[in-house]
């Protein structure tokens, strides 16, 4: 089952109904809504790298996918002689993209994998083989929708008919190959006939939170308020949230997420309320190979997307700026994480160490 | 002493040197900021009005002296018989002001105390009643730069050298007559030789942070850095900030606090880091008739700040937005509260009754 609003953060396109090549990667380009939704295809791994570097495509889950099927993409017009040969150029064509944004755990994991495949099917013919990484990209968005409707399942379980839930940044479909991590629980309590409706943190510099919550929530016909960043504490305040839903870019080993910078600090508000904070994110986000959250490099972001906000200059010129992209809440103040495999509890060293084993992390 | 900087946010331009009248009030129009520096005199009560309304003079004190400065002004075109005729010109005057902004009560105060001045002057000839009037709007300046020097020094006194403050919406020269309520420690401390840094918050949805606080901190020579407001959370975490300084519009007769909205927030994030939260403001800021907070009008601001924010739209259009222009921060939250009559500690409600009460409200 699938939301059938029409449009996806990124997709496969083939070309024949029968096969997966040739094809090409279709994304939605995030940075222009919600004033113009532009769809643009492409098979150039360069195009891919821009669209994840100027966040064209973003959320954890969506670049892992693009970043897959961007290397399968560009893979199907390489020549060589076997499948050896074109596994090579797998691991080439991911180490182009495996730097372009640092904090995803996904963009790695994905990338990881399709290197996997290519090394595990290096003895096929040279078409049979680029046929087989486009399947294993296509996989990672099937497995991925997959995961965010059984979180929404899991997390539509916490849920009450007529709660407000507070979210932060976009973790919805926007952000993952169909119905979104955090925001899934919202779509999966609709069709269960719960009302369940959603405050929007609008999520500086880039109103993530205003340019692709509000407007995929609207677009989906459920109810959302948008507040500014620093709102959210006057409406838990004032009883409003029965619970926080965000969703992840990293999870350490022992349950320190990063997230979109603001993140930390609803968590603690969270906290402060007594408000249950949930973090939602299929199991690729979790990193067993990092310990805790000191571990997780976090990318910083140009002064100038918050001095030149929207092109208007809204600061001094030259003003020292600090705008990290994520910051990193701590397990202790998350009161779950959702996952596909379930809804675990703190404390979590455990129960991710199970799930996030490398051998099944697929 | 006052500041050699060539701007204030409001003052009185006599014509004469000798006489207050015929004057006129200069106002700098905060809303062009940081990109232009426009100043523009009347003597019109409603281009006053508007100025209040629209944000070209903000923050509480600045907001009573731009009241009372342009009842004065209004008043010396104005003529009748007497000065008892003028007094009830100064009422009628001052009620086209009161309800400019609903939630800084310096607004009332000031106006309160330009119907009182009148009052106790009705026995005067029509042209001494102006003068005196003029004179009662530009004591209360005087007195608004006295008192934020006073509570720069007080405040300096809780400040470290090289101490980071992080402060909330503009509670500086913009704000006040002259040094400012939060920022006038940090002018203070730098004259004695001390080296504090500030981090603003950028304070969505008008940006007060970025445009006026970097703005008067850089033309001032203090070291500042813009953070969103999503981020003092973290700077908080790093260990970056020794104390929080704001201002306030209203401060109750227990103790809780109005001021910018996202200031409730960061009491609590200080709390929560063990941090001091402190409220600088002016006696004429305390409303002994206000029990607590829940007394407290709270203006809403229009959604179109936050869905235009910068000029450009940046959410879906008709999205719903909520919008509140204050908070209130709960006394247990505040660790002092700094007026110009020394440093109050909690419990507040004894201290606040004997320092505003009416009779020696000034």
């Amino acid at each position: 089952m699938l939301p059938s609003a029409p449009f996806y953060a990124v997709e496969w396109i083939r070309e024949r109904n029968d096969r997966m090549v040739p094809g090409r990667v279709r994304l939605l380009d995030q940075t222009q809504l919600p004033v113009r939704r532009v769809f643009f295809e492409t098979v150039e791994l360069a195009t891919i790298r821009t669209a994840i570097r100027t966040l064209q495509v973003r959320g954890a889950p969506a670049i892992g996918i693009a970043a897959a099927m961007g290397v399968a993409a560009a893979l199907q017009y390489r020549t060589a002689p076997s499948g050896l040969a074109l596994a090579d150029v797998v691991r080439q064509l991911a180490d182009g993209l495996a730097d372009a944004r640092p904090t995803a755990v996904n963009l790695c994991w994905a990338l990881e994998r399709m290197r996997r495949t290519a090394a595990a099917n290096a003895g096929l013919p040279p078409d049979a083989f680029k046929e087989r990484l486009a399947v294993e990209a296509q996989a990672i968005w099937d497995q991925d929708a997959a995961a965010c409707r059984a979180i929404g399942r899991f997390g539509a379980e916490l849920l009450k008919d007529g709660d407000t839930i507070l979210t932060h940044c976009n973790a919805g479909r926007l952000a993952a190959a169909a119905w979104g991590t955090a925001l899934a629980p919202v779509y999966v309590a609709r069709e269960q006939g719960k009302t369940i409706r959603v405050m929007a943190d609008e999520t500086r510099p880039l109103l993530q939170g205003a340019r692709l919550t509000a407007w995929e929530l609207t677009q989906a016909g459920i109810e959302v308020t948008l507040i500014c960043d620093n709102t959210a504490a006057q409406v838990m305040k004032e009883g409003r949230i029965g619970a926080v839903l965000v969703g992840a870019d990293r999870i350490a080993a022992n349950g320190d997420t990063a997230n979109k910078i603001g993140t930390y600090g609803v968590a603690v508000l969270a906290r402060a309320h007594r408000i249950p904070f949930f973090v939602l994110a299929p199991t690729s986000t979790f990193d067993r190979q990092t310990r805790d959250g000191d571990g997780i490099p976090i990318e910083q972001r140009a002064s100038d997307e918050v001095i030149y906000g929207f092109g208007v200059r809204t600061a001094p010129e030259n003003v020292a700026v600090y705008s990290p992209a994520f910051d990193v809440t701590p397990a202790r103040l998350i009161s779950a994480i959702i996952c596909e495999k379930g809804i675990l509890r703190p404390p979590y060293r455990r129960a991710l160490r199970l799930i996030a084993h490398p051998s099944n992390a697929e």
